[in-house]
């Protein structure tokens, strides 16, 4: 039948994305530096027959004859979700084709080249290092909006690749009530000490946080952990999730939140492939926001619960090799729910976070406009700090310089972070509705199935077979709105 | 001009294959344990994707063209370089086509059940679960012997897909020599305790063998180690080889020795990358018994030598946390240089291990010539032993069944191991005729950068650019000879 042999093409497709996958992920936590440059070409490779075997004649008469065939057999079972599935696929192609083969090439050696550049700028804390790449990655971004073209603006275009139906002005009404409501407790945010009153060597946080995935279902068959300058998470196959943290001697809080995160996201790409017959386009995450809301979900509203804390701080302190004297239990819940002005992203706090973005949003969208100039950027980054944040940013590495993203040329792509707190708060709200002893189960026995129960029920089996409005109105009975975040912060302090 | 055309379209197909050997390498060493599955998939993907590519109309097409260039500008300076370059790839893909694609699929599809076949009997002890698989083997490389053609015996036409020119009347006048010569040296081996008096933990271990490449070399901005159930190397790149080992808590020798190994064949790779626009088909290893020559003069010639260790033992002694009095210095040197009578290949010494190779040697020569059977393979395999070595095999597991190579159908591999002994010995003795002083300097200093140096210019640089014979005599002033082998042998006891 046709439609197993768009199946088939597509699953070979799918191959090459996790062989893709693979080669970042090496890049990022194996490779001798040395390495880089033939990596990019092997990357840039990878690529070109990615987009080719994509956007080529073979798989276009495959899903026409795919297409044809589901059209004639009316009464077979399936067919309303098949024929969903080509949509998708449909729909995907036509995007894609719009990008000229040279373009995704340039695009994806530019990239490339562009994050050693900022890697060198950012560790030389000086951003004149790295201006001219980022203007060369904007005109990329804006001559990649212009081939997908877009209604409004053209910010729509490339956030569309991330967070489908979002739009520029969407987002800036919902990040203006959440500004509003979280100004205020910032405002008022006091200053904590570290609870840690000694350093934890890496090596004894790494024994912690390597039992961390398993604890929340993500079993060491599969899925590793490892260590890298940015933490992240990725999928090499159906069965195979990799995600990375990093150890801070005098943090060791941080790498448990962060793997925490990054176990968030692998459980949901592990319910993806649960779905069946994956790898196909229906068993894909749904928007990056989704994605996010998942590993928000772990992080925020499970580790940094007084309850999660109640179980697991004992055996927090034997891996640390730490008495409670040195870590008291209520100096260290203080400071998990503590509010604090901090110039970076990955360190804030869930409060002040959703303005670090709110910040990038409102710059990407002025940059994408051509509102603002390249070389401005440290000036009016470092008004926008002295204004959310009443902090003065020294260098454009606590600045500017300091998220990986934009040289990636991966503008849209922040608000999607903030969307994923605004979703995780109202998802975990709903699930706390169907489990309301959650919270004394997890203080009680560490045990966290039920949630991970209803996740994959309510969201990861449900692959990309609704929009998000419609998978948030059936698993929460109503559509996204910022008010279940505010509230599950509103005892942050 | 075409030539270059043809250039870019080999150099992504080598883009493919480095890539295959990171999914190669990561299987082995990184991936959990579930991922296989999806794994297989994509390595298959991949091998499918490299042989259509090089044996498809393109490929030929801008060989074709860019002969016709060549031929075309005589005056042109390095017109015998390029003309060398196209004949052997011509030569390869001619080779490649003289195999039917259904036979292709057919070997790849039974050498892929007998290698589980193998593995069961293996674990089973009993000979007769794979004795008709291995029947089939024999059967399906002597068809492939016949599809490729041969002058004198079968056993050639496979030999040439691993050493170019040797043939089996040349090997076997070569090993008989050999064999003369070493067995005395065995017989009147005598058996030594371990020198090691404590246990040393792995994690001691990692810490000396991870500072032995870049003592060689191989540096870590190109290089990583890492460890695996069964110890490669691997290249992934010009500038980014991977080599692993596995630790042994009773014999931290046997990790050095395995490192100074894998860092000999990445060497080879590192200097073969070095050669001009690599990479090319000229800039590739030119025998497996030459690869194989690289890794046994690090590990045999250098890493055995007393000199080495008169520099390096303190070093070790200190990451080991061990005494002198744990392992005096003239024990440890008594163990690295003994002659022990050996069931097992891969654990074999120096001097050994040539026999268990002829032994070997001999048995797949008469396989292929249809002189003894395949069901006579444990009797025969045990009445060499006991002439060879005067040991009795209790079962074919430390017999007939301990190897992998035969169950990949991989006949007239074995010979290039005893070559590379033969090589290097003859090497490194030429070397020390350009350096006296090396052994003086290396014990002084641990200094090992004029052997490098020789060995780049004279074996790492010249590619595939003359044969065997022809580089050796330039290098050393005679053809391959195994008197050198022989003369560094005599010493061992």
């Amino acid at each position: 039948m046709s439609f197993t042999k768009y199946r088939e093409f597509y699953n070979r497709i799918q191959n090459y994305r996790d062989i893709q996958s693979l080669l970042q992920w090496d890049s990022e936590v194996m490779m001798p530096s040395s390495g880089r440059m033939a990596r990019s070409h092997q990357i840039a490779e990878m690529s070109k027959l990615i987009h080719e075997l994509f956007t080529g004649d073979e798989f276009k008469h495959l899903l026409d004859k795919a297409e044809e065939d589901i059209s004639k057999n009316s009464n077979y079972d399936k067919i309303d979700f098949k024929k969903k599935e080509l949509k998708v696929i449909q729909e995907r192609l036509e995007k894609q084709s719009k990008l000229p083969t040279a373009f995704v090439q340039e695009l994806s050696q530019k990239t490339n080249i562009a994050q050693a550049k900022w890697e060198e700028a950012k560790g030389k804390k000086d951003f004149s290092l790295f201006s001219s790449t980022l203007e060369e990655l904007v005109d990329l971004a804006i001559r990649q909006a212009d081939f997908y073209g877009y209604h409004k603006e053209r910010y729509d275009a490339l956030l569309d690749d991330y967070e489908k139906s979002a739009t520029g002005e969407f987002l800036a009404n919902l990040f203006q009530d959440l500004k509003k409501d979280l100004i205020p407790i910032v405002s008022n945010a006091k200053s904590y000490p570290n609870p840690f009153t000694k350093k934890v060597p890496a090596a004894l946080q790494k024994v912690f946080c390597e039992s961390i995935p398993t604890f929340l279902g993500l079993t060491s068959d599969l899925s590793r952990l490892d260590s890298s300058a940015h933490p992240f998470s990725t999928s090499l196959g159906p069965k195979d999730k990799r995600i990375t943290t990093r150890y801070d001697e005098s943090d060791p809080l941080s790498s448990i939140f962060g793997v925490m995160h990054e176990t968030g996201h692998s459980l949901y790409e592990v319910g993806l492939s649960e779905i069946q017959e994956a790898p196909h386009p229906l068993a894909e995450y749904l928007s990056l926001g989704m994605h996010e809301s998942q590993s928000r979900l772990w992080e925020n509203q499970v580790g940094r619960s007084e309850e999660f804390w109640q179980f697991y701080y004992p055996t927090a302190l034997e891996a640390w090799n730490l008495k409670e004297k040195d870590l008291p239990f209520e100096k260290m819940i203080q400071s998990i729910r503590s509010v604090e002005k901090t110039k970076i992203r990955v360190e804030a706090d869930p409060v002040t976070y959703n303005l670090h973005i709110i910040l990038r949003f409102e710059i990407e969208r002025d940059l994408i406009a051509q509102k603002i100039k390249v070389t401005d950027l440290p000036d009016i980054w470092n008004a926008k700090m002295k204004e959310s944040f009443d902090l003065t940013i020294d260098h454009p590495a606590e600045g500017v310089l300091q998220d990986v993203h934009w040289s990636m040329a991966a503008f849209g792509y922040f608000p999607t972070y903030a969307l994923g707190n605004i979703y995780s708060a109202q998802l975990y709200s709903a699930f706390l509705k169907t489990d309301p002893n959650f919270p004394k189960t997890l203080a009680n026995s560490g045990n966290t199935a039920s949630l991970l129960s209803w996740l994959k029920e309510n969201v990861h089996h449900q692959g990309k077979l609704l929009s998000v409005d419609e998978l948030m109105e059936k698993a929460t009975g109503s559509k996204p709105s910022s008010r279940f975040l505010v509230e599950s912060l509103t005892n942050f302090r």
